[in-house]
Order: C-alpha cells, then sequence, then structure tokens
C-alpha cells in the first residue's frame, strides 16, 4: 500500500462569506467546514495531514487545538493552488499526496478511496464531475484514446473545449516523488499573477506520468463554499442524507426534509421523531422512543420507552426508561432521571437526579436537588438554590408529597414520606412522614371594598 | 350493479421497516396503512372485505378490532399474492373480487371506481402505471391490437419487453367465477418458489377473458411501503394533497409544504393556519380562526374567531367564540372555554370549565374547576387539585378577582364578586363580595447581612 | 424623462378566495396584495397613481388611507380590463400610462422600469412571458419582421397560433395620448361581453403606434392570485427570495426555506438564524446575534451579540448588547432589557425597564415595573401589577436580590441592596440594603394522617 500524505487548502478568506470568521470554521450540521475534511481525511489513514493555513492563521488553528497530529504549512499570501501545495512540500514524505480543500466539506470517503486506488502506481488521478452546465469550471481535454491531456480553463477554451461537460473539481492525487520539480516548474503568467495545480496535468502529460481519472457518486461532493447561499445549500443536502441513512435504518421521520441532526444521532429499533426537531452534540435514544414535534436536543441519552412531548429542550441530561417528558419541559445540564419519572409542561429541571416514579408535572424549578422514588412534586414548586452568591442542595426522600406553589429553600431536606402543605416556605428540614406547614391563617376582611370600575354612564 | 368482494392482502412482514410493528400497521398520516385501505375499500360499498393476514396476526386483527364486518383469511406461509387470494377464495361469493394491498394506502377512490366499471361485465381488470423508469416491474405486453396478452417480469423480458413502460401494479378487479379454477392452475416452478397473481392474466386470455386495464391519475396511488423512505414520501405527498385541498377551499396556509393533518380537519370561511402546525385526529375550526405558529392541535373544537398564538398544544377540549390563546398555552383533556375567555403564557388547563370572559392569563395550573364569568385568575395561580391520592374540585365564581401566587386547595368554593389576595393559600370556602386573605405580616430583620461575594483582589 | 401615471386594477372580487376580504386585501408575506402593487408602483415615481375599485371598495379605500394621493376610480360593475382602463381615464395626465394589476404582488421594480423605457417616446409596451405550456393565455402574434400584430386569446387561436409560447401578462405600457380614441373604440362582442386592454394592441397596430415588448427577468413576476394556492406558490417565492438576499449578504441560515419574513428585516454582520423563525414588522438584528429555532420576533431591535433561544416570542420590545434571552421567553410591548440582561424559561416580561445585568430566569412575570441594574429576581417572582381595575408600577432597585416565588404587590418599591425572602408577599416598600420577609413559621403538624391510596387486595 502506498504511503499517503493529505495536504488541505485553507488558508482563503472567504470575502463573500461577510464573516469575521475564516471561511473553513464555518459550521455545517454544527462542525467546521475544515473539521468535515480532517474527519474524511483521517479516515483514509494518511502519515500525514497539513493543512495550509493563511487568512484567519491564528483562529484556524485555535479551533482546531485538539489535532496534535497535523501538520502546518502557513501561505502568507494567496498566490494559487500551486503555491499552497508549494508551501506543504517540505513536509511530503509519502508515495502520494492527496489535495483537499477545506471549503469543499461533503467529499465521501469511499470516492477519494477510489481516487487514490486508480492513482496508485505513480500516476496522477484527478477527481472529475459532468455538470450539465460546465460553465466557469476547468474542462478536461482528452485526446483520441480518451487520455487526458489539459485542463483547459473557461476564458482559454475553444468552443470545442467549452462544450466539454466534464470538468476538474480540483481534488488530486499526486505523485509526491515528482511534485518538487513540477511546482518549481509552475508559471503564474495569468491574468490573477497566480501559480495553479491544475497546471500539474500538463507536466505531467509532458513527462508521460499516466493521468487517471474518477468520479464521485454525487456531485456534491465535489461542491465548496464561498458565500452562504453555498453552506445552506451543502448544509441541506448533508442533511436530507442523513434523514435518508435514519429512515433506511428503520427510524420514522414525519419529514425528512424537517430534521436537523449537528452531531451523531444513535437509536434503536421503534424510534419516531415528528416534525422540526433539532439534534446536537452526541444524542442517543433507545428503543421505542418518541419525540414530539419541535424539540431540542443536545447531549442527551434517553433510554427505551421513553416519550418525549413538543416544544421540549433537553441539553447534557439523562432519562430513563418509560419516563414522560414535556411538553415545553426543558432539562438542563445535571438532569438526570430515573425511570418512569414525569416531567411536565413549564417545568425545569437543572442538576438534579430525580429518582424512579417521581413527578414534577407543572410549573417548576428543581435545581440542586436530590429527590428520591415515588414522589410527588406539587405545581408552582421553587427549590430555592442560590442565596445570591451561593448554590445550595434540596434533598427530598422517598414517596414524598410536595404541596403546590411551595418554596423549599435550600439547603435543606424533606424526609421520606413527608408531606408539605400548599405555598409553604420550607426553610428548615422537614421530618419523615409528618406533615409540615408554614401558612397564614385565613382570613376574609370585612367590609373591605374593592376597585371597581366606573359604571358606564 | 356487480357485486363487489374485495381481498386486502396484509400479510407481509415488513423486513426492511425494522419493526416489531406488522408493515400495515405503520402509520401514515396518524392512520394504519392497513385502515387507509380499508376505508377506501369501504367507500366502494363490498358485499364483504377479508383481509388476508399472516406476519404479526394478532396485532393486525386487534388493530382492526372495531370492524366486526372484516373477512379474515389466514396465509400462514407467504407463498406469494396468489396463494394469498386462494386463502380468501372460500369467502368470495360475489361477481367481482378486487384485490387491494395493505402497503398501498392512497390509491384513490375514483381510481377503483373506474377499475371496477371497465372491468364490469366478466372480464379482468388491470391498475397499470407509465413509468419513465420501468425496470424492476412486470411490464404489460400487449399484442398488435393493443389487447393486453401477459405481464412479464423484469428478469423474465426480452429487451423489447424490458422498454415497455406501461407496469403492473398488482391491483386487479378479477371475475370471481373463474378464480377457483384458475387459482388451481397457478404454479409455483419460479425462482422464489411462489404462486403470483400476475399469472392469472395468462390464463385469462387463453380462457377468452377479455383483459382491460385503467390508470390511476396519479403514479402515487399505486405506490407500496416496504421501507421508512418509502413511508415518509408517501406521508409527504398526503400531506402535500391535503394542503392543496384547504386551499383550493379557501384556507390560508403559509407553507403548505409545512403543516400536518392527521385525522379531519373541518373549517369555516376565512380561517388562516401559520406555519408548523399539527392536527391530529378529529379538528374543528370556525369562521375567522386564526392559529399561530408551531401549534398543535388534537380532538379540539375551536368556535369562530378564535385566535391561537404560536406554541399551543390543545387536546380534548373546546374553545368558545373569540376566545384567546396563548402563546405557550396548554389546554388539557376537558378544558372547556367559553366565548371571549382568555388563556395567556405558561398555562395550563386540564378538566374545567371557564365562563364567558374571563381570563387566565399567566403562569397558572387550572385543574378540575369551575370558572365563573368574568373572573380574573391572577398570574402564578395554582388549583391544588391533588392530595396524592384523589383529585379534588375548585369552584370558583363570577367576577371574581384570584391574587397573584394563590394556592386554591381544593375542595374549596370562592363566591361571586370574592377578591383574594396575593400568595394566599385559600384552603376554606370564601365568601363572596368580600376579601379574603392569607398571609403573613412583612417584616424587615433588622442587621440582617446578606451573602455576599468575596472581594475580587 | 416622460411624465407617467400609473393604474392599478384592484375592482375583483376573487371569488376563488373563498373570503369576505377583497382579493387585493388579501396578505402576502404580511402586506396586502395591492400594497406590495403600491409600493413598487410608487419607487416608479409616477405623476399619479390611480386606483380603480369596485367589490369590496370600502375596506380596500380604508385599507389605504393612509395614502392620500392616490386617484380612485370607481368600477361600479366588472366588464372587462379596457373597461376598468376608462373609469381612470379622466385622471390620466401624463405621457405613459402603466396599467398593473392589484393581484399581481410581485413584479421587480428593474421589469417595470425596462418596460417604460422601451415604451417610451407614444410606443405601445406590452410585458410578456414564454411559457412551457402557454394554455389559457393571450398569444403574442408577430409578423414575419417579428414585429407584434396582435394578441389572439385562446379560444380564437388557429393551430400555429396555440403554438406560440410567448404569451401576454397583462401589464401595460400605454401612450396616454391615445387613449380617449381607443377606450371609445374597444368592443364587447365575445363571449363574456367585456371590454379588453388587450385589444388596444390592434388598435395601435392600426394606427401605426409601434408595439414593444420586454420581458421578466422571473416568471413569477407575472403571475396572478385567484386563489389560496396561487398565493401560498407566490408567498414561498417571495421567502425564498428574502432568504435568498439575506444570505447573499452574509446572514446564515439554518434552512432558507425555513423562515418567514413578514416586514422588514435589517441585520450585522455574522448574524444566524436557526430553523422555522418568524419575523414581522421592522426587526433589526445586531452584529454577532444569534436566533434560535422556532423563534418569533415582532417590531424588535436586538442589539449586537445578543443570543435567543428557542421558542421565544418577543413583540415590541428591545434587547440590549450581549443579553441571554430564552428558552420560552416572552417579551411584550414595552419591555426594554438593558446589556447583558438575562431572560430566562417560562418568563413573560411587558412593559418593564430592565437594568443592565439583571437577571429573570425562571418562571416569572414581570409587568409594568422598573429593574435596576445587577438585580436578581427570584424564580416564580410575580409582579401584581393589577388590582383588576387599575394597573401599577413596581419598582425595584440595583442589586436587589428577590427571593422565589415572591408576590410583589404594586405599587411597591424595593430599595438598592435590599433582599426579600422567599415566598412573601411584599406589599409595602421594602427599605434598601436590609431583609424584608413576610413568611409563616414552619411547624409540622403532629400526627396527621395523609391520604394514601387503598392497599391492594
Amino acid at each position: 500500500m502506498s504511503r499517503l500524505d493529505v495536504v488541505i487548502l485553507a488558508a482563503g478568506q472567504g470575502k463573500r462569506m461577510y464573516s469575521s470568521l475564516p471561511k473553513v470554521l464555518h459550521p455545517l450540521a454544527g462542525k467546521p467546514l475544515l473539521q468535515h475534511v480532517l474527519d474524511t481525511s483521517r479516515a483514509l489513514q494518511p502519515e500525514r495531514t497539513i493543512v495550509v493555513y493563511g487568512h484567519g492563521g491564528e483562529q484556524v488553528q485555535s479551533a482546531l487545538a485538539g489535532h496534535a497530529d497535523l501538520g502546518w504549512a502557513h501561505q502568507a499570501q494567496q498566490l494559487g493552488t500551486g503555491h499552497a501545495l508549494a508551501q506543504a512540500l517540505p513536509q511530503l514524505q509519502g508515495d502520494i499526496t492527496l489535495m483537499l480543500y477545506g471549503d469543499v466539506p461533503l467529499t465521501r470517503i469511499d470516492t477519494l478511496k477510489q481516487l487514490l486506488s486508480a492513482a496508485d502506481g505513480g500516476k496522477l488521478g484527478i477527481l472529475t464531475v459532468t455538470l450539465a452546465n460546465p460553465t466557469g469550471y476547468g474542462r478536461i481535454v482528452r485526446n483520441a484514446e480518451n487520455q487526458v491531456q489539459s485542463i483547459v480553463e473557461q476564458k482559454d477554451a475553444t468552443p470545442a473545449q467549452a462544450a466539454i461537460q466534464e470538468i476538474n473539481t480540483g481534488i488530486l492525487a499526486l505523485p509526491t516523488a515528482r511534485l518538487a520539480k513540477w511546482l518549481s516548474e509552475l508559471k503564474n503568467d495569468n491574468a490573477q499573477g497566480e501559480y495553479y495545480a491544475t497546471d500539474l496535468i500538463a507536466l505531467a502529460v509532458r513527462d508521460s506520468v499516466p493521468v487517471v481519472t474518477t468520479q464521485p457518486a454525487y456531485a456534491w461532493e465535489a461542491e465548496g463554499i464561498n458565500n452562504k447561499v453555498q453552506l445552506a445549500q451543502l448544509e441541506r443536502i448533508h442533511q436530507l442524507n442523513q434523514a435518508h441513512d435514519l429512515l433506511v435504518a428503520g427510524v420514522t421521520l414525519a419529514d425528512p426534509a424537517r430534521i436537523d441532526i449537528r452531531g451523531t444521532l444513535q437509536h434503536g429499533k421503534d424510534v419516531s421523531v415528528d416534525i422540526n426537531c433539532i439534534f446536537e452534540g452526541d444524542v442517543s435514544l433507545g428503543d421505542n422512543v418518541t419525540i414530539g414535534a419541535h424539540c431540542f436536543l443536545r447531549n442527551v441519552k434517553i433510554a427505551a420507552g421513553v416519550t418525549i412531548q413538543p416544544y421540549s429542550h433537553l441539553q447534557d441530561a439523562e432519562v430513563g426508561t418509560n419516563a414522560q417528558i414535556g411538553p415545553y419541559a426543558r432539562l438542563r445540564p445535571g438532569a438526570q432521571l430515573a425511570s418512569d419519572v414525569h416531567i411536565g409542561n413549564f417545568v425545569e429541571v437543572k442538576n438534579a437526579q430525580i429518582g424512579v416514579g417521581s413527578k414534577v408535572n407543572h410549573l417548576s424549578y428543581i435545581g440542586d436537588a436530590e429527590i428520591g422514588t415515588q414522589t410527588n412534586i406539587g405545581a408552582g414548586t421553587i427549590t430555592c438554590n442560590y442565596d445570591g452568591v451561593n448554590k445550595h442542595k434540596t434533598i427530598i426522600g422517598n414517596e414524598v408529597r410536595i404541596g403546590s406553589n411551595a418554596s423549599l429553600v435550600a439547603p435543606v431536606t424533606i424526609g421520606d414520606r413527608a408531606t408539605t402543605g400548599a405555598g409553604s416556605v420550607i426553610s428548615k428540614n422537614a421530618p419523615a412522614g409528618e406533615l409540615t406547614i408554614a401558612r397564614a391563617r385565613q382570613v376574609t376582611v370585612p367590609g373591605w371594598q374593592r376597585p371597581e370600575k366606573p359604571a358606564k354612564k
């Protein structure tokens, strides 16, 4: 097997993105464009991967700080793709050099493997696509034996050449041993004064290096991003692809055009997802999970049999088997729900463990708390966890009944099987098994006149 | 008029659904595929409808338990469509037998009537469609007089036959009197070892029974479902069809591609529905009803002039004329709102009657309650209806003013024109016309030092 | 420069809209169809604009009451486009008369300028489009020199004429000086008994007035609306156009097919909008603003650096730099948030100023209030602003800590650096720097037996 180096061009500014973020860091499906290319590259197991950086270089390097194995080549001025490749040249030591682009995020791994395989043995491989309208792209010119002779740019094309529909994607598999000589021979005698990697093809032909081509299965694999229109287009293609994969795997989607996955979504059997749900980070859904419409899930683990009703917003949380969540439920980081827990509407749970079968059904805030099993938290209950400086903990036992509109002033403990009265402020521990209340006497004020609207005349 | 029997093939497993639910029970627009076919069949007023069941037969029979008039035929092994039909044979007593499929849900009634009419008088009728790409389907082979001669499967087709674009949908109208003989003559000498109903065509030709064809208006009428990709495709087609019908009838839809109707939606004049609404079960909307974005309505009756704002979730509820609902309003089963009621944000209403002109505008839970007319429920009010075992009732009169953050401990009655103080726990009846409060005295604690963040050094 | 008059035909009933609203008043992107046409017309700076009204005339005039400069011509009976134009004739005093239609909302200004320019100097200009399927439209018949000879209606067309794909859109630029004579010569000897403006072309040819044509860049510019299907189609085209413009300008849209703008949306740099957001009225978004999924914004001004999380509903409000809003936050009219304010889930703010760095994070209602800087409002806090008749004000100082489940009974003032206890009803002013509480003593009731479910037998 040939030794592979990958060079990823990531120096461009992306003017038409109108952004202070370097182009290659714009996210697609929640992940920077460049990271998509890196992940694809990594799957090819190259000996080394070199990122050619330029505009926004510090931001790019910082965004990829976690990738210790990357090589970096600085392209101070953007003088063309050939010039970019030349910056990486000193680091190239393998047999084949694969040129990829930090703004071409969706090339499939199989497509690149096919290209590398075709180029193996010292050949030059070009990934080409055939377009109904090739205007603006470099045409692949072949001789009578169908051998590639050169790539002719739009402005240099004869009418016959302009009619060629096979075009250069820019993705090349190059014989590394030839690159030092070839790159030194590139000329910038063109309108832009740039050095083009496409001119390597003519040099290969001159030197009788065989030039081969392969094509991706889908045209979008070779599409690059120069503006937000193209970013949105590839985002949609990618989302539809992901939706299709889920459908094939047996997930029921109410509308494949209305699901967004920005990360990884693992799932069991008989999972169903209604319209307009968003999944971010790492989400796993067990068997028989039902996700209602308009839900947002980020980094959550949902066990089998769970039903999540519409408008629920879950982040960094775990939900146990057969739990019932929502509608309008919000689970914040650290929410850990055991089996059969019910979290109802307008309820927020943060950094709290809730035990098997317990219920928080209405209009409550549960933060920094431990709740036992089979406990019922009345509507309007607030754990007063914050004294303005510190967060304190509320501990509630098993089979407890917290009355409605309770304020539980942490730190506080409510014993097993305790009951608290409606509207109580519980600021001291409540003993197990007893009723604890903090309630003013109800009185009717005699003779009180309430404000009334003036009688209409 | 010929007597009609319908046979619905529903024995398949649907392996590629990757589900423990039999294929024909997967829902499209909220209704099992098989139920769609049954509803269509019923509209043809057949003498009898026989469902051929097999995989998941118990689940299928249980799902259709409400249909007492169905005949059932068990197909223990899936040995082909001809074999399936043979299982139903003993029950067929009419003139025409219409073969339908439990996984082909969207055939239009008119299409089937046209087929039955063409086949009337002892002919064999085939529903065919013409496809740009017929690969994989059985081709309709005709003679020089354009008469159908046979159906040739893909693998048996000559190049000329393979080029035929008219294909067999599998939906057949058969002369019942011929079936006993024909079915006994079917052979399973093919690769799959199955008995094919398509072979009936050759037998009809042999016996000089005229073979006729009709075509549906739309290709999707004949499309079957074998996986979730196809299920999602037909779901979308069906939803767009429904949206189109609503538009034609004068309903304003912000986006016909973003409305989901899983049941029946009746509507008056000048009804407007914003993006991403879901309607389930039986929903009726009166004249001049406006539904905001992202709403969910299931089994609700909305009277004229009602405005529902975004993110409202209504189920098994009734809303009176000119009521204003939402945003973020939740009506649960048994919510019955009279005219001019206002239900505002983060309010949940369950099993409660609310009288004309009354308002529950903010952050409240109203459960198991009766509220009179022109009453105002303050923000944060909770009806404490649940003692942990039993549900109790709260009765509130007319022109009452309930102060904010009230806890109304049921069973309790608030008299007409009563007022209750903010933050009160009302656990005894409050008399009409008077102010009732349960409130602790406000005191300022001298010299109390609150926790402060340590000064930054 | 020629003097321009614009005549807008707006007398039609729109039967197939099935609405009590006149057709031209139906909204597209939140604005009446006729208003779209008027806005386009205004951009051409005509000397006068005359609206020909008929069905629902009072509603139309009332809807446009703000446009004092409009001329009005009443068409009592709808006797055709020529008849409509004749009603406006007495008011026409310029050189060119442009005929537009109140139900053709999306014609681009450049398209009309091109038509007017082509027609300048006494020519007759027709806006034409070329359709793959011209069935039903009036064909543009030209002679051997390619000069327009006449417009032939579908029913009068010879086979050769029926094959013509260039059709009349109805939008005409007419030499005003000729109109008096020509309109008097129009005949209604057709099936409908109407006077057609298209017959003006034959009169122009007869009188040797040159007839010229121009074409719009997009076919939808000439599309009219006769039913809700067409209304929905143009709504979608318009929304996609707006989304495309935002993308080109550098806004990141998660899905260009899932954003609705019904008004104007101004934006800074590095703005990102997630799926299914709706913008109504005048909305401005500063640099680095992030809008989460499913948000609704109407007439709001969002400063730089603000993050709005999903399901937030903002109307007539202002949000300061770097504020954090939502999820499930509702800002109602008069909400004015300073920099770094946090408004969390299930919080409603109405007519309230909230100072720099203050937080209302959970389940609260803040209405008719002024809150200072760096103040924290506890979960479940309610400003009791309404006594059933009048709204009163709550004033809260700087660095205040309001305990959870507080009821602040307005009018009331909480001094700077004051603290209030959880669950307190604060009905009198709370002094600065001190702890104020209103709380009942917590007691445990000895021997109380709570209701229990009967033991299972």
